[in-house]
């Protein structure tokens, strides 16, 4: 399917420079929308803007911010203004494993910026101008963690249920719209951040062996664009999620998270 | 049980003009401790506060704050100061009916400084007293709207999802020690607010019929601190939810909800 001629010209993508934002970049990009990639690491953006353009024939423009901070949504919206907007993705978040109240709050204060504030600004900014043309997309990526809760990463994985529920909520908003909403719950993906948090020995080999690689996470999502609304990526990570709801209490699913981050 | 013993002199409630937050006012005051009520509606709390210290020989404070505002967590914490807390409840929420672009930003930032923001800090602060002491005891109230995703009423249900995954993870946390943490999920609770929102004629009395008495799940919040983490009210309520993540797709849990809240 064409998104350009579905959805519009433009597509930003929150947080871009690796992992599954990478990966959407470029879904969009073969779907021949120009993308407008945002992340800290300005560098890596222009290096994979080039291959994008390169290879699909788009253009691209990249965006310093850093959604922890008051600003970035001045910086993100103003250089997206005046083009044709169809598209956005809230790929961006920030985790810090540890006791919640053994945390400065300088660190849940960013990690709710970016996991929370920041999202929910640049969600309202583009989901406004996509209800008023009757036109446009929206992806976000969620996580297990915001279904099971997640101790001693408390803070993203609320965060996560947040993106998710409010998502949920405005896809079904949009439904008999214009405008396609859809956020997918990712499991285990290999990305640099998670592999970085992965343990050494059997059980990490275990985990990458198990791992869902970010472009099929995406293509997933990309595939269900507009037929779905809230998925979980993956048959293994369905199967898990829907073992949890159905076979655990609330109590023992957050014990299975919390003994698994434990050791972090 | 006698609170006071247990988790120390002083509790505060966020949010204790009336429904829920004034049940578990009256509920601490039962079992010996002093509260700190807070709230909007000074004259309210003053009359509670009377009316609490007269039957349960407790001694009370009233302070005036409105979770809306940055000022509210300094006025409260400055509040406490000194006095030996032990407990704390965030009930105070706020919600408004509509499509998500289609309210003021506004009125998004409100409904997210009291439904996350100042939650967050405040449970924090607290949070940060009582590992610190090793005593105390936290329930907040989340809403089945959090499980379910809420269209048009869709800051509410993903501020409750966030207090809910926020307040199981540090349940967790403090598992091993002497700090009690509990969040309870309420459905349909006759409070004012709850009232105000119901329709006339047969499906409003339906409601009403149906619905529980915040002290009923007040009673049951206090009955399981300290054995579970994460309850849902009433058997009601239980079943439902049981029901919703059984049976029904996240898909389908949204579509329940909005062609409920469609009307309002």
């Amino acid at each position: 399917m064409n998104f350009r001629e579905k959805y519009g010209e433009w597509g930003v993508i929150l947080g871009a420079t690796e992992g599954m934002g990478k990966s959407m970049a470029e879904a969009i990009a073969e779907r021949g929308m120009s993308v407008v990639l945002v992340g800290r690491r300005e560098e890596m953006l222009k290096e994979l803007g080039k291959e994008i353009s390169a290879k699909y024939g788009v253009e691209h423009k990249v965006v310093r911010a850093d959604f922890a901070q008051d600003d970035s949504v001045d910086i993100v919206t103003e250089a997206t203004k005046g083009l044709d907007m169809g598209f956005m993705s809230y790929v961006a978040c920030s985790h810090q494993f540890g006791k919640v109240q053994d945390m400065p709050w300088e660190d849940h204060w960013r990690m709710m910026n970016v996991n929370v504030i920041t999202f929910m600004k640049l969600m309202y900014h583009y989901l406004s101008i996509f209800a008023k043309q009757d036109r446009g997309a929206i992806i976000n990526i969620s996580s297990m963690t915001g279904i099971t809760s997640s101790p001693y990463i408390a803070q993203y994985g609320a965060g996560k249920a947040y993106i998710l529920k409010m998502t949920e909520a405005v896809a079904y908003e949009c439904a008999k719209t214009n405008v396609d909403v859809l956020v997918i719950t990712a499991g285990s993906t290999i990305t640099p951040t998670w592999l970085k948090n992965q343990p050494g020995g059997p059980d990490g080999e275990k985990a990458r062996r198990e791992a869902m690689l970010p472009e099929d996470v995406i293509a997933e999502a990309i595939e269900e664009l507009g037929k779905k609304r809230s998925i979980v990526a993956g048959e293994k990570n369905k199967a898990a999620v829907r073992h949890f709801l159905t076979n655990m209490t609330a109590d023992e699913q957050a014990a299975m998270m919390g003994s698994y981050y434990e050791d972090h």
